[in-house]
C-alpha cells in the first residue's frame, strides 16, 4: 500500500461562466465537483494505475463529507481521513469560456485543534506500518506546526518507509533538514529554498540541505533528476498544449508508483514525465489521458545531466 | 404566521480577496456562509422584527444541510422546507477589498422533478392553512413549470390568504395574470413587464395586468406604490451609502409585516423604506441596522403621487 497524506484536503469546485469581469453578476453554467488537495489527486493517478493506495490527513464539515463520499467510489482508494471539527475548504476554480482560462479562489482551510493534530500523528504512526512508500503533500491548514513534514519525513525514516515531500516555503525547508529520500519542487520552490535560479546548481543545494534526492519539475521542459544513482533530465517529446493543473501531482504519482515497484532512476522519471504530459492534455482538469499516457511512455527521453 | 416561499434556496458564501484578478490564483481570507434565497432573507428580517414565520421551498444535499442547520438557530423561523435529491445552489459574492465592490457566482440550482415539485404543492397548501400573509419569492430553479408562481398564487387566494409576488421575467408575466394582492419589481423588472420605463405609467399597467397593489422599488429614489386606496411615493430622508445587497427583501418584509398588522399604507411604506435603507446601511450584506431602522421610521417622507 502506498499512502498519501494531505494536511489541507479540499473540495475542489469547478464553474464554468461565459467571461468572468469583476463587479459583474454571473450565471453558473456548470458546476463540478471533486475530492482535492495535492495527496488526494496523487492517490487518484496511483489508484488508476492499479495500486492500492491509502489517503489520510484531515475532513470535516459538510465539505469534508462531500470529500469522503466521493473517495468512497474510487477503486483501489482507502480513505483513512482524521475528522476534526472544522469544515474542509473549498477552493473555486472559474473557467472563463471566452478568455479560455482558469481564475482560482482557495479557502484557508480548517482551523486544527492540537488534540486533533495529536489525533492524526497517531493514525499516520498505524498506517505507516503497512505503507511501502509514503508521500506528504500540500500546504498546512492553520493550527498545524510548521515543522509538522519534519516530524513526519522523521517519523517515516524511523518506519524505514521512503518518504516524498512535495511542499513549499518554509514547511519544506524544515522538512528537507529531516532527510526526506525525495523532494519535488518546482522552479519558483527549488529557487525560494536555494536561492538558486539555476537548476543544476539548485538541486545540488537542495540534496547538501538533507533531501537525497531532488526531482525538479520544469514545466514544459520536464523534470531534472539528481539522486544518489546519478543525474539525469527527463523530456517530453513536445511542449503539452492544455490545463497544467494536477501535472506535478501526477510526476509525483509516476515517481511513488515506479519506487513502490522497485524501477531504475530513468524508468521512474520516464513515467512521471509521461503522466505529467498526460495530464496537460486531459479535457478533465487534473485528470490523465490514458491513451495519451501509454503513447508518450515510449517517447519521453531521459539523457544524464 | 407569514409564510415564505423560496423555491430555489441558497448557500450564501461570501470571500474576501485583497483584489480580484482575472486569470490570477487568490488566497480568500475570509469566508462568511449564511442561508439565502429571496424568501428566506425576507423570513430573516420578519423574525428580527419579532413576527413567526415559516419557511418553505426546497433544500437537498450537503449544501442544503448547510442551510437547515443554519434556519435551526433563528429565534421566530420554522423550518419547512420539502427535501429533494438534487443539491441546494451555492452564491459566491467575491468582496475585493482594494476595488471596494462585489463580484457575484449563482449556481443555477437543483433540478426539481416532478414528483418533489408535486410534494411541494401538498406541503404549500397545508401550510396555507394557519398563514396570515404569504410571500412567493425568486428565481425557479430547473425543473419547476414557469407558471409555477401563478399557480401558488391562485392556491393562496383560494384560501383566502394575501399574497406577494416578488420574481421577474416569464414567472412574474404569469403570476401578475392570477391576481396576485401585491408585487414588488424594481425599476428594471417593472420595465421588462410593461414595457414602460415611466414608473407611474408602468404601475398602472402592472395593476391592468392583474396585480392589486404594485409597490415598485426605485432604489435610492424608494418606493411608489400604486394601490386600490391612493398612491404614494415614501422616500428616505438621503440617499444611503453602501451595500444594497438584500434592500430589496427587506423592503418585502416591511410590506408583509405592515400588511399582517393591518397597518394603513403609508405606514406601510414607512415602514418597507425604513428596512430598506436600514439594510444598504448595514455593515454585514443583507442584515439591517436596528438603530438606524428605527431612527428611519420618523424620518421617511410620504406623498399622495
Amino acid at each position: 500500500m502506498i499512502l498519501t497524506v494531505t494536511l489541507n484536503t479540499a473540495l475542489d469546485i469547478t464553474y464554468r461562466v461565459r467571461s468572468l469581469r469583476p463587479h459583474a453578476s454571473h450565471r453558473v453554467s456548470e458546476v463540478a465537483e471533486r475530492p482535492g488537495g495535492k495527496g488526494v489527486n496523487v492517490a487518484r493517478v496511483l489508484a488508476a494505475l492499479g495500486h492500492e493506495v491509502t489517503v489520510t490527513g484531515f475532513a470535516g464539515g459538510g465539505t469534508g463529507r462531500a470529500v469522503r463520499d466521493r473517495l468512497a467510489g474510487t477503486p483501489g482508494l482507502t480513505d483513512a481521513l482524521v475528522p476534526v471539527a472544522g469544515a474542509t475548504r473549498r477552493t473555486i476554480a472559474v473557467a472563463d469560456e471566452l478568455a479560455g482560462d482558469t481564475t482560482q479562489l482557495n479557502e484557508p482551510g480548517p482551523q486544527i485543534a492540537p488534540a486533533e493534530w495529536g489525533a492524526f500523528l497517531d493514525r499516520y504512526e498505524e498506517l505507516l506500518d503497512g505503507a511501502s512508500a509514503v508521500a506528504l503533500c500540500g500546504s498546512l491548514p492553520p493550527g498545524v506546526p510548521v515543522g509538522a513534514y519534519a516530524n513526519l519525513v522523521r517519523l517515516a525514516r524511523a518506519q524505514g518507509v521512503p518518504v516524498l515531500l512535495d511542499t513549499s516555503g518554509e514547511p519544506l525547508r524544515r522538512g528537507v533538514a529531516a532527510r526526506p529520500d525525495i523532494i519535488k519542487p518546482n522552479a519558483d520552490e527549488l529557487a525560494e529554498l536555494t536561492g538558486s535560479h539555476e537548476p543544476l546548481r539548485a538541486t545540488r543545494d537542495a540534496r547538501r540541505r538533507g533531501a537525497r534526492t531532488v526531482v525538479a519539475s520544469l514545466g514544459p521542459d520536464g523534470l531534472l533528476a539528481d539522486t544518489p544513482e546519478g543525474r539525469w533530465h527527463a523530456t517530453p517529446p513536445a511542449p503539452e498544449f492544455g490545463n497544467p493543473t494536477g501535472a506535478g501531482d501526477s510526476a509525483v504519482a509516476g515517481l511513488l508508483s515506479g519506487l513502490a515497484e522497485h524501477l531504475p532512476w530513468p524508468d521512474r522519471l520516464t513515467r512521471a514525465v509521461a503522466l505529467s504530459a498526460a495530464t496537460v492534455r486531459s479535457r478533465t482538469a487534473g485528470d490523465f489521458d490514458r491513451a495519451a499516457y501509454e503513447k508518450l511512455l515510449t517517447r519521453v527521453a531521459v539523457t544524464a545531466a
